[in-house]
């Protein structure tokens, strides 16, 4: 791929797994959130509140996964990240999670930029340049290699 | 609807919600599952384990959101659980939460009847026709009803 | 006991379980949150953040705890609360989750009110009488009756 | 401190966090948790089960914490560990988790050993001597060193 992709090695923990000896799936959206906000943090240099410095925040406001296999504790995971489709205030971000070769999961999660309007209500807003800018590196918007599920 | 609809009243409370003061996304999938056991365990009559009884075990393999709108700390929200397609080994599960009239999250979760093979891998099995006659009244496959997703 | 005694009937899920199948100690912390948050709600008719009605707010600022035998999914537990002591500024609230006659645990966590200075700390403030005079009664403060941990 | 210390770095998330914009005090025990499960993985050696090589398992039967000063979004904070009493079957690790000088908590754990009896309950058991061997560069049993809480 000639985008870059931001990458991280997840330990999982006991705390995570479920009786069945497996990660919980909602444990996955803590563990997926963390990352993604370790990118935000050390890429684009923001936090999920922006308030102050750019007077808007990025909340989820779509998720769709595929669980493909199990994790369990003690195993180091690979977690992967790139952008599948910048808009003019919605960013979609494509997550993977895999041992080796082996895909644990695959995720697409959809951010937007969002500002507060006079009467307290969050309104969608363009994504700040200084921001779009960090994330440009980081899109692939090549058809072919977007994530496709089967669930 | 002609089918039938399993609903509960979920309190939200201060520890599910992050400090934007709305629900935290990877919290609302353990406020989901708590919903879906408690359909399994009150209609169905199994848990997501069934090992002993049926030699089976039912794990979420997909999941699809949209998080239409937020949820605050002291709200009594409404969660509304049907079937979207009932297969031979696997279920869509469709899933709303609403406060009145207004739409925070649909989401759709497939789960899948797995079994042990003898090597020790999950392979999927039918779904045992007790559980699957339980489930019968909830389903509702009618395409015009289904939940369609913007994200 | 001449003193109230709050209580409830907590349902044990799948997901509050780890690999060993039963309550994640993390896991009971979120219950006994929930829990106690239902008791601020219901009974003292405030929540955990009450800057505009009071100026004030409630943080747990301690935690004691004996885990005394293993709850499993599946299980419905009754949790109580009182209170251990009542100060001009803090409460120590004790709570035990049993199954019958089995306890399940015993905790002791201490609350403070508080509320922010003009440099934007918090520092201990009286509790508002309003709120005071719905607590009186729950309190035992007969040292015969206090929970007393093993480790 | 003559004795050996077991230290990370954890970085607040997020997540992590409440609408007070603080640390959830549960989610601290979920933080603490993975990182004691990382000094038994790395130093000891083991997880929290380990039916098939020792038969045992380490559960968590005791918590006393004091929250001593809230953690925010974004930070680093340190986390230390080490052995305050070495019992025939049972350990109290001391915790604080600090940022630079400031103290955030300090906590005690007690784990205890246990194997299952014959009726499939779980009973105290010595701990194992390789495990034994490879707690005691972290043991400082001085009474003058231990943590002592406000609460």
């Amino acid at each position: 791929m000639a985008h870059q992709v931001f990458e991280k090695t997840i330990r999982i923990h006991f705390g995570d797994c479920d009786p069945a000896g497996i990660v919980y799936h909602p444990t996955y959206y803590v563990l997926l959130n963390k990352f993604h906000e370790d990118y935000l943090h050390e890429v684009l240099k923001v936090g999920f509140i922006e308030i102050r410095r750019f007077g808007v925040g990025f909340p989820v406001v779509g998720v769709h996964t595929d669980f493909v296999s199990p994790s369990r504790p003690g195993e180091d995971v690979t977690a992967r990240l790139w952008i599948e489709k910048l808009g003019t205030s919605s960013v979609k971000f494509a997550f993977t999670i895999s041992k080796g070769d082996e895909l644990r999961l695959r995720c697409v999660e959809t951010m937007v930029c969002v500002r507060l309007d006079t009467e307290g209500n969050f309104v969608s807003s363009p994504i700040p340049d200084e921001i779009r800018a960090r994330m440009m590196p980081y899109v692939c918007e090549d058809g072919d290699e977007r994530l496709t599920f089967r669930s």
